[in-house]
């Protein structure tokens, strides 16, 4: 006997970007949709409304340090070297596995209540984040943040060996909802012969590559000046891009950048809040995709953003894209909404990012019945210029309920903002001792 | 015997950003707050439950054009020039009275819904603008928008005249919650003579300007080209600029202009998401204010933003404002909120922006209880950066009750969202006959 579940009388939205009156219909122990059409819902086991609603892929938050939420309006508006140096590394110092589930956990509850079903987080404590991840019932990309500069050979050693130990480890937990990858925090503070090292072990072990690249300046410089190279093909170089490789931020990558990370599949998850928060730039999100650079969408951590809130990010990237390109029909709407679903899935490696037959079960229903959605001339306009994660009624993922009328269904959400406020105070308060 | 409204049991924001434990009491006759301070609701006739909740100014949204609600996601994604002339411009050619009150009522819910208690509007048929904001019991600084280019004389000075006639009739409506202005729709779609008796007459009557200045560089180079000075330069010249005259967007504003600005005592609206999106420029916000320019918010019309929601516009302008000055420390939250509400208040030149003894009781009630407001290290950061109009819980202005729990409590928004979609339906397909 198969379980199903019918997400019932919605409009649902088509991988072709059509807006069609159908019930889905989802294989709850397969995790995937068995049909889309009219009249699902009489036959099976469970039915979700999705009247009044427009039921639309799972977003996917491709760039994330979900438990930095502890830190969220702890130290803003500061110039990013300090905002690093004084805040965020001492406090990150500070942190315990407690914390890191603490603050995993409040991030879950955000990214479910705004339609997230699946996320990359580079972070430490793993084991933590896989935990809450798996509790959730969401999927995730999760990988130790390796950073190397300033420490010594074996501190190095120890954190890159910790890189892969979890990579192993905690790949295809929670029924296969967890995946992981290894992911060396940056070019510029990781050594180079640990960035080969990790790139070579990682082709052996078939694992993918996380990390921040081209986010400011002051990573290019010194690639640029000891290697004479751009920082792109200087990954390239280090065997670092491959199809499964997938680098945050990019702002300040050169045209000249474009075709090596085309050529090698590697994707770049935009991350414009962040980016605009911190002043780091404007990724050339249109003139990249135009290169065949496959663009995602992230939010970075919550002290950088301060939410997560993917629908932000998707009205964020279609409006700093087109300042960007100088061009007020760039980054349009489809396409802003493509990177924060089909390109999200593509850059985790995951299936996901479409409503179709055979797709895994990830999805969402945006209430549509509102104010700030009348008229209803374009629903993918409304998705990217207008809709807010508020409006999201059900979050779906793996065929399975994880958030229901705005209840999220893993999680005593109460406890869950009492636990991290407890830990954010205790935390800062240990970090400025 | 005064008719008292206590807001009570919430977390009060102070006009010096403090936020303390208090009740605000208001003479909802008066429509003025009597005091802030503890346990003054057992004295009140009516109370407003804020527990868990922090009670801030009403924002000011200083730059709208309401009606243009009906073009949410008609004609998203277009360079500047074609969305006016082959999208916007005909479907305004086709707006009747009855559209803009339809669309104006719906942009007054979603306005409520946010927490926005007053707010500037350039339109037409400005009496049925004034219609719904008298009943929806919110401020406003109304005016009739002039447009001379591609009209002869005679069409000239009836929009001119209709423009006067109107700031006359409807100033002090609405129990002086409506007072209006004379609107130029800029520099280069009224002629120079026109916009010198403007500035004339306005003088005589003394009722303030507002226009739109420095949008697109397209406003900049002609007036450059013909006059030999900046826009700015210009319009003093005109003598368009007071200290009650408030321009929209300043995106080009060169730092050359930035002085008789400040001198004139004429603020700045900055519309950063409708600058976003329309590709329109990054305005020097950080250095207009650091110039003594006044700087006010607005949302720009629905069209080009695609909602209503001013806390959207104070995130955007924390964070565009930093890109646009190079600088993570630009545009601070404290200076973003500033903006929205007494700059708001000083641009339309209504006591309002402050929760103070004696002040306007026009303010709003935001919930914290929210996962993504946790934890609460900073609350003024999470106004600007976290909060949404959706976390609004309740609504008042001149001491009285607009929304209570979410419920617009002058209009049926069932009806008005019905109405609205007809209208819009209607209308874009008169445009497109
Ligand atoms: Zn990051
Ligand atoms: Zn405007």
């Amino acid at each position: 006997m198969t379980d199903t579940l019918a997400v019932a009388d919605g409009l649902v939205l088509t991988p072709a970007f059509d807006v069609v009156e159908a019930d889905v219909l989802v294989d709850a122990d397969a995790g995937t949709v068995i049909e889309v059409g009219p009249d699902l819902a009489a036959a099976a086991d469970e039915t979700l409304d999705a009247a009044g609603g427009l039921v639309i892929p799972g977003l996917v938050n491709a760039h994330c340090h979900a438990a930095m939420t502890l830190l969220r309006g702890y130290a803003d508006d500061e110039p990013l070297d300090t905002w690093l140096r004084e805040h965020v590394w001492p406090v990150e110092a500070a942190l315990t596995p407690d914390d890191i589930r603490a603050g995993t956990e409040l991030a879950l509850v955000e990214l479910i209540r705004s339609g997230v079903t699946a996320f990359a987080d580079m972070y430490f404590a793993v084991e933590e984040v896989a935990a809450a991840v798996e509790a959730a019932g969401i999927r995730a990309r999760l990988g130790h943040g390796v950073v190397t500069v300033g420490k010594d050979d074996e501190a190095a050693r120890a954190d890159l060996e910790e890189s892969f130990a979890v990579a192993e480890r905690l790949d295809g937990a929670a029924d296969g909802r967890v995946r992981t990858a290894v992911m060396p925090h940056s070019l510029t503070t990781v050594a180079d012969d640990l960035l080969a090292e990790t790139a070579d072990r990682a082709r052996d072990a078939d694992v993918p590559i996380h990390f921040h690249l081209n986010e400011t300046p002051d990573e290019v410089a010194p690639i640029v000046d000891e290697h004479g190279v751009r920082p792109s093909a200087h990954a390239d170089e280090l065997g670092l891009l491959t199809d499964s490789t997938f680098v945050a931020h990019g702002v300040h990558t050169d045209p000249s950048e474009f075709d090596v990370l085309a050529e090698r599949g590697t994707s770049v998850v935009h991350c414009p809040a962040s980016n605009m928060k911190l002043a780091s730039g404007m990724a050339p999100v249109q003139a990249m995709l135009d290169a065949g650079v496959p663009v995602a969408l992230g939010t970075d951590g919550a002290a950088s953003n301060n939410d997560l809130d993917l629908f932000d990010e998707l009205r964020d990237a279609a409006m700093l894209g087109k300042l960007a390109a100088d061009d007020a029909a760039a980054v349009d709407a489809e396409t802003a909404f493509r990177m924060a679903t089909a390109g999200g899935a593509e850059a985790l490696g995951i299936d996901a990012g479409r409503i179709a037959a055979g797709a895994n079960a990830d999805l969402a229903v945006v209430d549509l019945d509102a104010p700030h959605l009348t008229p209803a001339h374009d629903l993918v306009s409304h998705l990217v210029y207008a809709v807010r994660g508020s409006d999201v009624r059900h979050t779906v993922c793996d065929g399975r309920v994880v958030m229901r009328d705005r209840d999220v269904l893993a999680f005593d959400e109460a406890a869950v903002r009492e636990r991290a406020q407890e830990h954010a105070v205790a935390l800062v308060a240990r970090a400025e001792e």
